[in-house]
């Protein structure tokens, strides 16, 4: 083991660029609406990017709009340790989820640079990736995911949402549609994120080595029916793609039910066209997903949800279609990883447990590429993906420690990752 | 009775006026999407007003933009005969919902006017009136509402479209927002229409004689969750209203079903919010409509109705607000001015029945300000709402000669109305 260094990470400087860049989107109740490539996840890019600038850090933007701030400690050749997350949030979403795990990376990794560790065998490289959420564009966790190799390039560029605009004119517009590489050689790559979820909270435990994530599949249900009007077109007559779609809402729910919540279900979106309160419903697209931490239990709530969705159809006289557009199975992050957080913890008594993450997250993605794993801090009343979502000031402080140690080790190479990366 | 005066009308003008009429908004497949207030509107309206100014008709815009053209026969003390429909469309709706009225009255008052008949008691006004649809503001058949004393002026100019726009600032950006009034005393309303329903085509009859209408009942209910993440949040700490919604719609069709299809019950619309795909639904507007012949069956459909929606938010674990939109019941036209439809249809040889209209129509709100009835025209199958609506030219070109005829003898006091005005 090398001699420690001492890493004298900035808590007021976090503070100051973590408000500033909530400004970018923020909501009169305090939350964020900041969709992926949007103006206002321009604007947040953009101060985080001359932030990063300024501090010495090299930046390259790859053509999905990841961008990848780096700093070279041990040589050109030398893999490199990543970190980081995203700063696209849910529809009026809440202001650390994401945007959390950047600006800590950001003020790690300045930490580290000037710190200027001896004897480092990686270098250090702070991300930011495109589209986590999945809120404007499918599938979600995008960037990270062409960058593990989950997805082409051209089929993450030619998404669109729901006005027809593609990832590619919205990262153009915002002038995030880069030419360079990210690092060819990641070692690493851990996550801080907030926990989204109550475990941490009510188990009165500062830090979650995530150990794992549940797996998550999702489905976009499209039912087809016939427009009409609601008045003089006899019952009998009518193909109602919205009374599917209902069907199918509630279908869902139940197999959730059945497993006593193990399975979790969910439709949190629909597309119903022409929407009209006196037509019959043409079309409605149903966004379905369903998670458990049983890859069985999901293998055959898939099936059963497949025979769902054609009960529900053939009951409203519609047709339909289903697209599969995540098949993401429960895993496992890399346990030495997950060990070196555990003893990270220990070192500066904060109590830690260890996760599971329900939630996707760019880790997950990653977990392909390189060694990864995630580090969450609790959340207040589990509550996410809505603007009264908080994490306490003490809370993000231990997490953005718990990062700076993390990483510093990792650069210094005093830990094995146990998974090679594949 | 006075000596009948022989109508000449213009056939090709009306085909060349509807086709050009039909251009605004049109869509690929050959229907239309000209919502009210749109621009497309504003462009219909014009080449209609445009058509009517330059033969002498003076135009007279009410400040919710109704548009009155007026011809006067019997001098500025005489009551006036109405005739007239709407230019907006249903979302991707059909050419012939509305404007087949609008223009057809354009014809006939035209034709009159050239014939300028003797002895008229009556003078003759083209209307246009404002949001009969319902689909971008709601309630529908807003401005003959308005005129019909239903609803107050700033009632309906205040109402909004989903993007919060108000009826009013609609109106201003095209040039509708008038202020001038209707006639203070209209003798009588006759309305031609699509008879968007398969009677008139299944039992091969040329002209259905519209005796009354179905009852309408339409309610908005609001389910109120709580947004959160569809991942780490625990399938019984949710409070999902598109769960809610799902439950309500389901039991709007078993409603239905159980009276054998006598109730007409439908949810066409839903206003998902934040509608993400891993968000637990926050808020769900759910826009429903119940029809009947029957009042008393109309009654006790709304008491379950109500009962439903708080038995499905209670299901779903959300709170719910319920407002009532529309409250219509069934009720006559103008006995005797249906009774001049029919003789009018026996006079020209052409087939008829009577029927009462399930939609509703301009004609069903101004029932209440003055006698008024409906002609109807078949539908080919009875697809309406729908791009596919279709009437064939010699069905269009009866009910001209119908409604020419009908407004002639009106103007001319052969008959007498049963209904005294309210």
């Amino acid at each position: 083991m090398t001699a420690t260094t001492a890493l004298r990470i900035d808590h007021s400087g976090f503070n100051a660029l973590f408000d500033q860049v909530a400004q970018m989107g923020c909501t009169p109740a305090g939350g964020l609406h900041r969709l992926a490539g949007s103006k206002e996840e321009g604007q947040a890019r953009d101060i985080v990017c001359d932030w990063l600038r300024a501090r010495g850090f090299s930046l390259h933007i790859d053509p999905v709009g990841n961008v990848f701030a780096l700093l070279e400690l041990a040589g050109p050749d030398a893999p490199w340790v990543l970190s980081g997350s995203h700063l696209d949030s849910q529809p009026r979403g809440g202001r650390y989820d994401g945007a959390y795990g950047v600006i800590a990376a950001c003020l790690a990794a300045d930490a580290i640079g000037r710190a200027a560790p001896a004897g480092c065998t990686a270098n250090l490289g702070v991300v930011i990736w495109t589209n986590e959420e999945g809120a404007r564009f499918a599938p979600s966790m995008m960037g990270s995911g062409v960058f593990a190799g989950h997805y082409a390039t051209d089929y993450a560029l030619s998404r669109t949402d729901a006005d027809g605009v593609s990832v590619r004119d919205a990262l153009q517009a915002i002038g995030y549609h880069g030419q360079d590489a990210g690092p060819a050689h990641p070692a690493a790559y851990v996550e801080l994120h907030i926990e989204q979820g109550p475990e941490l909270e009510a188990t009165k435990t500062s830090v979650g080595v995530v150990v794992g994530n549940w797996g998550t599949m999702k489905y976009i249900v499209t039912m087809k029916g016939v427009a009409a009007h609601t008045g003089p077109t006899a019952m009998d007559k009518r193909h109602d793609a919205l009374l599917a779609a209902a069907y199918l809402i509630a279908a869902c729910r139940e197999h959730s039910d059945r497993t006593g919540g193990k399975l979790l279900t969910s439709v949190g979106r629909l597309d119903v066209s022409p929407n009209s309160s006196n037509v019959v419903a043409e079309q409605v697209k149903v966004y379905t997903e369903m998670r458990a931490t049983n890859n069985d239990l999901l293998t055959t709530s898939c099936k059963a949800f497949e025979a769902a969705a054609a009960e529900a159809a053939r009951r409203a006289f519609v047709t339909y279609e289903i697209l599969q557009v995540t098949d993401r199975p429960a895993g496992a992050f890399d346990t030495g990883l997950c060990d070196l957080i555990a003893q990270v913890a220990a070192d500066k008594g904060l109590g830690h447990r260890r996760l599971s993450t329900v939630a996707g997250h760019d880790a997950v993605s990653m977990r392909k590429r390189c060694p990864s794993a995630m580090i969450f801090v609790p959340s207040v009343q589990g509550i996410s993906h809505n603007e009264a979502e908080l994490t306490h000031p003490q809370d993000l402080a231990n997490g953005l420690e718990m990062l700076g140690e993390v990483m510093l080790r990792l650069v210094q190479g005093q830990t094995r990752v146990s998974n090679p990366p594949r």
